[in-house]
């Protein structure tokens, strides 16, 4: 029951279905007399939809976002924001074939056993659709938290096998990444991986990968001991987003083979450290120094290929994939992961300032 | 602020520092007229308390919880559940070479900015002797849900670069976690890891670590969307544990490089899947398949050796580690892994049956 | 800082300003495979709407709901509903003579003050109009109350010193709420009512009231001590609405003149009670017995005359009520309060049902 | 489920029954670096315990409160603070009559239908006793408002008919309050309050009465439209008082039989009004102007005499009340009521200087 908020002081609830009227949501908590830029707004929801480029779903929708509160003389006045994007591409005689039978890996049979009947046409509520809502509560945190000098960079580090050394996420240049497809920063990587994903189209099938993000600027102190530490807080928005099956901060799962002393950052006299395996984050707390975590993503469950599968009876039936959907979906996952990362930076930012 | 719960329909809210008088909590939510098996509680704090063996803390605490409320002639009465656990081990002038300087990759600065003071006794708030408290609701969580058919066991799958293979991993018997005192279920692996702990506490260093958690007998339908999945839920969970540095469900990080048509699981005719790289969990939703995931925790910072370091003036010191400290955190890690599933598990029970 | 939502399992989020594009809200926790009535939904909402009678406010609004998501093939899906209503009659320029100034006993100076600017326009956010979400979230509770046999029966029970006696309280019929403008079930005192209103509109004034809220039906234990208790719900809920000044329950603020042996409700041998000064909550926790309150509603502060104001620089002015507003608002309140009342019940209603 | 936490960032959570082992709490959400005094938390403890005259129940309690965490050499550390208060009376045999029987007008009969069981001794959770816990939090959260220049001062204004006069209350001398048993600051109405109450006690009765509370030096802007408005928060919080029936603030119930020319507040050229019968708070929202607010507290159910009542099988049986009971609560009422109101000024406090 209730679980289409996020966010305690900035809260964002969403509504909305693949295949419905429309989808949207409403930002609470949204600090006042901020100058909105809704154009960078419109931006952002750009890059996540489908038809940008040849790699990603050639599925058409406009998302153009309509404000309809909160927002006066363009500037917020600190009420909730509204806001609705209409679903226009609704064919929804596509998913016929799939009305009573259970799509491996996806939703529907847990939607179905857990609410008794489903919203089958393209993935319902379970649609990835629904995370441009996400988006355009991000784009607007990240907005307020620009002003701030907070900085919030996404990109993908990993497709299939392919993945950016060390070194090529030391000497990341931020600006590059929307310079390709994948929203890789290493050109030569995301060529690979570009090459990689069309491979795998082309097979009717799909491909996982990592996003990688980080986040500058945040001053010392977000994250609220003991259970709303800021990774966990950060985790389970991650975890919240379609597909995402993972999430490590700072050094994660390769820093378990670290020993103590070569794992612990050491401070320097301004209050700085010299390394950052920490990922910006002791105690559950920001330390002041660029938070970063990673994100992965399993392939998508929807390929074209034939599978086997059951009906609603638990007769056997075989589904095929008809819609229109990504290879790959960790480049689209890009503004995605940095619009959740800057709900929660935002959200925390807020808790922290709430002082007397 | 406030960032002391978890849970919403069973809810855990704890204190204490290391240092104080007592740490303990309040749980919230219990379901009533369910008999309570004390000694039950007493054995899984056990499981967590130092000095247990010799690859551990030799800090002595008796760790014993008294419950102040909520249980009326041996039966839960639907009130909750306040307990305490005294602190009996209070060296505190064992901390005063830590009291202005800060030890790298712990909580003392983050603690000491965020608040503008700390009790540096032992960590205070940020040691993860706060866990306790956690066991205690977590062992009377397990309970309700074993009557429930829920299973919860957690174990070490590896330590630094010992790791356990897909195939033991395969053929676990959960009945040899207790047998050693690495609680990794694969002897011969257990051993080696129990070599490495050995050896590196003869450094006076540390190792990191990962646990593995596999839940048995969920019901389908755990798991609320969008935002409060039940993957994300756990994940939030298990990130406020001390020292985690990351969570993956399924097939999780490894999951990335798969296809989709190597990914899905194929549904038999009884609802079960073939495979399970889902891990239990489809579109935030439990399936009714074992839930499993594992959480990476990092080398424990406090280490035997020297240090550089500063001061609350941003001097630099040296900080050595005095304290009797882990020197791998991951086996006693495992009953609080087991404790936060099952606050989880048990929450999102009760959300998920909350029906008109 | 996130104020507008309400409900812990079955939770109401609203949007929107009284001549912005459009208010609304988001329903989450809404029971699946329920059969809606819309038909139902838009009745609640032409209760509340302006210009039924001469005695409220001529204001025009058609205030059609419009259903974006959570509904599928007439029943819902246990997906958040979200819903909105197009504002139409917005004549903005009839709000340029408040632009700088604030009205006496309305929220322009404290939201000026706290958000650093306001929406002007009929009184933005805090205009009564954002009440009409609520009948829309308060009309679906109502229909699945309903069906559980849980009955919610406002209606006026005072306006200004013309109340109802407990006589004919005790014999109220409520099919006659709806045959009079006041929604008075008593004709005679309705005729009073109606005619005060209609003197105190002809002198540019306004008159407070009184609405009496039963409801039937309610099984014994909704209510979650010590905080939650169903009348602290209750009191919120009402008290959130706009005008309210107070509510009471059960005997209210005139049984604190009764003696103990007065005021105890005796049990019957049935678990009934022969009296119900408790009003059907005892402990906080409803015994199965009608529940019954009365909410206070202040005179509208906006009146024809002249009053005396300042601008946002303190300097003196007139100011006018120029708009067309309700000499009285109680009548409109019914359904609201009716609504408030509904969203209430059903979120303890799930609340105490979940259970293992 | 989970009813015992109030508050969003200061956060008071209670446990413990009447005659359990101990009662307390946890505080979190508590500002840090403030230095607290904690005899003044245990005067205010004091103030509502039982024994300190001869008009409340002569049980002997000592209620001293033991703090268990968050405070470091005598300041607040930020963590959250853990107290208890053991329970010294516990003569349960006292309550065996009543084991089996449910008392008129309690909660025996609504608990034990939720919970399917009850700690029946002195009312176990239901107990007024639970309220020490509250009084801690609150007396707490005084200090912190106090060192902000926000004062709450309660007092009884009503004894069953005995009732201040508004020329009374106009001139009321806070210093008083205390000058008497009745915590009435009128003293020519203290006595004849203080004689009913000794009258109703001879016939082994009870009387209800009115606690008003004045807050004064709160900043404008505090209160969080639309749901969390700071009249509702006070009234949810109120009403979460034992045998709260009502709540009504500024003018009240009375107000609805003004005219809103007579009711509407003119402001001054200082931004002040030069009446206040909106009672500090417009919109829902903070003025600057002092808030004012009365809550009405019914016959305690406890009373002497026999009464007719049912078993838990719905046998007739006979009660008695043996126990040492209050003929009037609400004297000691008054610093349960400040501390609510404390808490929720604070925590609304906290919410309105969330800012970027």
């Amino acid at each position: 029951m209730a679980g289409s908020s996020i966010g305690t002081l900035f809260k964002l609830t969403t509504f909305g279905e693949s295949h419905g009227i429309a989808i949207g949501g409403i930002i609470d908590g949204v600090p006042s007399d901020f100058e909105l830029d809704l154009e960078a707004v419109q931006y952002e929801l750009d890059r996540r939809k489908p038809g940008q480029s040849a790699i990603v779903t050639q599925r058409k929708e406009s998302d153009t976002v309509q404000f309809l509160s909160g927002i006066f003389e363009g500037k917020t006045t600190g009420a909730p924001i509204g806001f609705s994007i209409q679903n226009e591409d609704q064919k929804s005689n596509d998913y016929d074939h799939i009305k009573d039978a259970f799509r491996p890996s996806h939703a529907d049979f847990t939607y179905e056993k857990k609410y008794g009947l489903r919203d089958y046409r393209g993935g319902g509520r379970s649609s990835a659709r629904e995370t441009a809502s996400r988006v355009v509560a991000g784009a607007i945190a990240k907005q307020i938290l620009n002003k701030q000098n907070i900085q919030i960079n996404a990109y993908v580090d990993q497709v299939g096998s392919i993945q950016m050394t060390d070194d090529q996420i030391d000497s990341v240049d931020f600006s590059l990444i929307e310079s390709n497809p994948v929203r890789c920063p290493n050109l030569e990587k995301a060529e690979e991986m570009e090459q990689l994903i069309r491979d795998i189209r082309k097979d009717g099938d799909t491909i996982g990968g990592c996003v990688r993000c980080e986040i500058k600027g945040v001053p010392i102190g977000l994250g609220e001991p003991v259970f709303d530490r800021l990774n966990a807080e950060l985790a389970k928005a991650m975890l919240s987003i379609n597909a995402a099956k993972g999430f490590e901060y700072g050094s994660g799962f390769k820093g378990v083979t670290l020993r103590g002393s070569e794992h612990n950052d050491v401070f320097l006299e301004n209050g700085k450290t010299s390394t950052n395996l920490s990922g910006g984050i002791q105690g559950g707390i920001s330390n002041g120094m660029p938070i970063y975590f990673r994100v992965a993503f399993k392939p998508v469950a929807t390929i074209v290929k034939e599978q086997d599968s059951i009906d609603k009876e638990g007769n056997k039936v075989i589904v095929t994939g008809k819609g229109r959907h990504d290879p790959c979906v960790v480049p689209r996952a890009v503004p995605i992961v940095e619009s959740m990362a800057a709900i929660v930076i935002l959200d925390m930012l807020l808790r922290n300032n709430a002082r007397v």
